[in-house]
């Protein structure tokens, strides 16, 4: 086979281009599933674990577009390894449509309960983001350091399991643990995890992970403005709730820079 | 198509030249922008990308070197991403020259309205700069840690956007704002942006890329020095003052390091 | 010779395929190494220098899986730069069975006398992992984040070598320390070393390997808790008793993402 | 020109053999300089420059192995680009050999005066560690956190150059400052600059870098040990002096390792 220059330009960097699939009407593999969602959840999926948002550990789902009963969750796998063939349709009871045999995340009812609770959110994003962690088992509540993480400024609830459920294995392994972590979220865009991580949601892929990228961010930046000493002069609700809105509005900016980075790797 | 060994050579490191183009009189692209100016543009915002002082968002402009009214700052993109081809012309108003359909950055009157207010800048660089943020919610001032970022002992003052505006987007999306952020600049070569972010100024694009980083650093070093507790021996304004001469002396030598590292990044 | 497409994948990515060798008899080397074992123990090195857990020093041992009174190590090398060419056989008094003129850890007595102290530990770990050093010579106690450091919910003691033999040049380089260290040990996963580093153990390389990332993860993690002032809602030690049971279940889930980001290293 | 896989693997992963040339008498390049000795100071300026300890300043030297009142340093150049061909020779007052035009670093008198003051030193680094920096401008002095750092047990002195110069550029520019610092330094390994960086001085290159890398990593270790808040069990200066034995006998570990790390820039 002759090498070509083009095709040595796409084995060194990896530059492959990737499915674009957006028609007026969703492309669906050949199992039925939304090429279009499964790409934003491979990919935010990739982007937050090559920043560190996500280790081993940790799922990005998406609402389906056929059918708002379902959402679409990858096989248990770890996230950087996530290709669109892994992605799975589930119900709201968190059961496979279509296992075929494969393993499941035991912490899928964290998604089926809050797309069951929360008909507005298309997205939800689970990690041990490493910068929230200590927040989630502290008094100190975490609060919107810079406009990027304006949707903060709402709050961001800590659920405890131990308060309804005892001691246990601090997983959300059935439908009441997620509903007791839907109620917690409640219309927020975020709820932090004690000893365990959180769980951003949004109307999109793009600003679900988009959350869970800079809520992980401003927990680090949090904790560095509390280590100057002295009062914070933090983002009010008023200006959190007009500044998230220009979130809205230059997504894309970001998301195509991170499509750019995680292109080499969706090749692997 | 035969592959040679210079070819794998720049496919597999990205070793591709930059355009030089610096003659007495400034080189221009097709769209008449000064090529050399564009370049540094470039380079600034992906160094500062690659060191991660910038994100998806942020920018970095250069009054025009043929018309001290104009100045150049690329359409509406993640700086990682900046080729010469996005780099645009503008006038202090903000207008576009030439806008051709692109879109713009909100903030460009950051920019406008700095070089109105100051004659002597021919650089502006805007940031989220991670180590930054922090002093901005604080009421502890940056000072001085070091030689490199001596220019902070002139002080670095935080505007507040809320102080003349209400409860704002936080964004500096029109020419009052960017005025109102000039004002708290005054002669200094920083400004702090609460929850926001900041601004440095330099009389080339290298110092005031430079500044740029060099202010992330040395937010980071004073936050590790006050952590340590007790006084703090920071520069003083004579010292700073000295110093900041040296940096200008010796900035060709960490540009050009820049400039390696930034070469492959370049080429895709 | 030809060059074909997946010679160059090969090539540029280093996607070698690693033996993989597992059958219900363990394959072995021609020295008489178990290949599987070897393999881990590789993997498990590179795995922890890549995260900067491991640098040039540390090591990663397993019991034989022929003889109980045996374990596997390598010779004194930095283990990112570890082969299977390099597992050595030693006995549980530290004496290299085939020694072959290879240089032996001066503190391979940290792997025999843990190895003879507790019949169930399959592998050992020692490393100098930056986030555990301050907790070696602080009075804090680590204790657990998070569920996947839920092990250190059993408490992490700290081993002063200075207490039994005075001042010495800090290492467990004779069987007489590595006693010592065994001791405080006791039957936990976890002891850290004043002044030096920590020791992991489990009942497999992988979950020995996990123990020690984990370990340094959920020290950097409670530094930052500490840091935002107040009390913290660690892990009881109930909750980490089952938590950890869950890590079992999902080690392949990191383990497999591990090896895939360490292959192309293992073909260097 | 035929492409073979070795010229790919080469190509690819740039595993470029570093020129041995270590014979009985030092390998002399045209220009006079000790081979040997010069691949020592390229390796050792872009092991730093990889840890992040160097950025685009600082400086490795060593002292001519054929007469001990000369010193071997690079031309004015940023350490991660320096190649053998930038290795200069000067005398003990700071003058170049044979500078043919070439730029000289402005503080090569740091140099000069400690081979001057310790007849015993055999390399000197001069860094802007990133680590280290708060501990100049601190009343809390650097201790050894670990064996590794075994060498800072002796006590890390900090040299103010205000308080025999009063208000300067913070730079050792001239003789009579090279000989303030290289007193304050003393007989130890070790003195830290205030509002500037270290320096760290050995018996060969290696053990001079070796020093420059573990002092960065100690002081980010201590910074975090003094934020767990209490008393720190710091090694005592006895440990310390057998510990630092312990080092000598290591050393080629981590170099070795630091060399394969470097290889591929050292063919750029």
């Amino acid at each position: 086979m002759a090498v070509t220059l083009r095709m040595l330009l796409a084995v060194c960097f990896g530059l492959f281009v990737l499915p674009q699939g957006r028609g007026q009407t969703p492309a669906v593999s050949p199992s039925g599933i939304d090429a279009a969602l499964s790409e934003d959840i491979v990919i935010g999926s990739r982007v937050l674990a090559e920043f560190g948002v996500l280790d081993g550990f940790g799922h990005v789902s998406a609402r389906s577009s056929t059918n708002p009963a379902h959402f679409l969750l990858s096989r248990s796998l770890a996230p950087a390894l996530v290709t669109a063939d892994d992605i799975m349709e589930f119900d709201l009871d968190g059961n496979a449509v279509d296992a075929r045999g494969r393993s499941l995340f035991l912490e899928r009812f964290i998604h089926s309960e809050i797309y069951r609770a929360r008909p507005d959110v298309m997205s939800v994003v689970h990690t041990h983001s490493p910068g929230v962690i200590p927040f989630g088992v502290s008094r100190v509540p975490m609060q919107a350091m810079f406009h990027n993480a304006a949707f903060l400024a709402a709050g961001a609830p800590v659920w405890d399991n131990r308060k309804d459920f005892g001691e246990t294995d601090m997983l959300v392994r059935d439908p009441s643990r997620g509903k007791s972590l839907a109620q917690m979220l409640g219309d927020r865009p975020v709820v932090l995890m004690r000893g365990h991580g959180d769980v951003t949601v949004g109307p999109s892929v793009k600003m679900a992970v988009f959350r869970a990228y800079y809520t992980d961010v401003n927990a680090k930046l949090q904790s560095q403005a509390i280590a100057l000493g002295g009062d914070i002069n933090y983002l009010t609700p008023g200006e959190g709730a007009k500044a998230d809105a220009i979130n809205f509005a230059v997504i894309d900016r970001i998301w195509n820079l991170w499509k750019m980075r995680i292109a080499p790797n969706l090749a692997k």
